[in-house]
């Protein structure tokens, strides 16, 4: 298999509604957002991910997220637009990020790295170009985990084996969506 | 002043919601979608840009983009969530192209170069890279202009001075969100 092919194919992503913050930094369960599952499932199709997971405890939320699902895998949007299908193929719609990590090592009899995001610097951050180069151990599964509200909470960073660099343009603003974000760093990580 | 404070002060996005496609290569004018407004203005303003254009003919779409932007800027909204409001303080809604054009000339006393994106690749397509190396005449505004729907039409092409190579993947996908397209692209072009 040439490495064009296989780019990506160890790499998953999931987003986190619990634990985050909220505007007051009160930890909160946010609630899943439409276009959070278009838009991400999108960019992990563009970028030859393995899998998008949808993390929330809250069992009524994981009953949007899975019907909006399969409108759009099973239903009348299967046909409609096959673009989103080949995309929301990808989804996976779990309770926590316990869920993920064991769904990965079943497929993949190793544990995932867990790599966190957000947009606050923090010691030992490492930068996008130095996680290309772990990433081209194509046998270690690695998990991008992106939080919802106001960002991961201390709890859910206190988990990562490593914490990506935030984006940064060139001023002091960098109040992205999860959504742009994500294909952000998707792009500096797998887009040639 | 030094170079860090003008990157991105010579560029402007506009997002067009008409002349697009639509799925069956109608030409249409697309509805205004509340994300598009958030995610973009965050973006533009992340990456210093100097303003944000939501282009649509139709009226009552442009009420609704104004009536959304001023929730932000004057409402409750710019006390509840000020990053919003330094966002969407870039955004002008505008009726067509040669609005925007107008506004730009009017700014910088001479025409913008017109960037037309999309998701096909064309011949003559100028690179991110080849891009970034244009933008430092930093006399020279430049406008990168994204469609909504299915694209921008031919008519809307014909008009412009470059056109971005498309964003690719690992694979032959390529059906980013608009709001991810643009995303990536300003980082690719003034992201640090």
């Amino acid at each position: 298999m040439t490495e064009s092919v296989q780019t990506g194919s160890n790499v998953s992503i999931a987003l986190l509604h619990y634990p985050v913050y909220d505007k007051n930094r009160q930890v909160v369960a946010t609630a899943v957002t439409n276009l959070d599952l278009h838009d991400i499932a999108r960019s992990a199709k563009t970028f030859g991910l393995f899998r998008y997971y949808v993390v929330t405890p809250v069992p009524e939320q994981r009953a949007l997220a899975e019907r909006i699902g399969r409108h759009w895998l099973e239903g009348w949007g299967s046909t409609y637009n096959p673009k989103r299908k080949a995309a929301l193929e990808l989804m996976r719609v779990v309770p926590g990020l316990d869920d993920v990590l064991h769904d990965l090592e079943d497929v993949y009899g190793r544990p995932a790295k867990i790599v966190m995001t957000g947009a606050q610097g923090r010691t030992g951050n490492i930068s996008c170009a130095d996680l290309v180069g772990l990433l081209r151990d194509f046998d270690q599964p690695y998990l991008l985990v992106f939080g919802t509200g106001w960002g991961l909470t201390e709890e859910a960073f206190a988990r990562a084996d490593l914490v990506l660099e935030p984006i940064k343009g060139p001023g002091d603003y960098n109040h992205l969506s999860v959504r742009s974000a994500a294909a952000i760093i998707l792009d500096r990580l797998l887009g040639r």
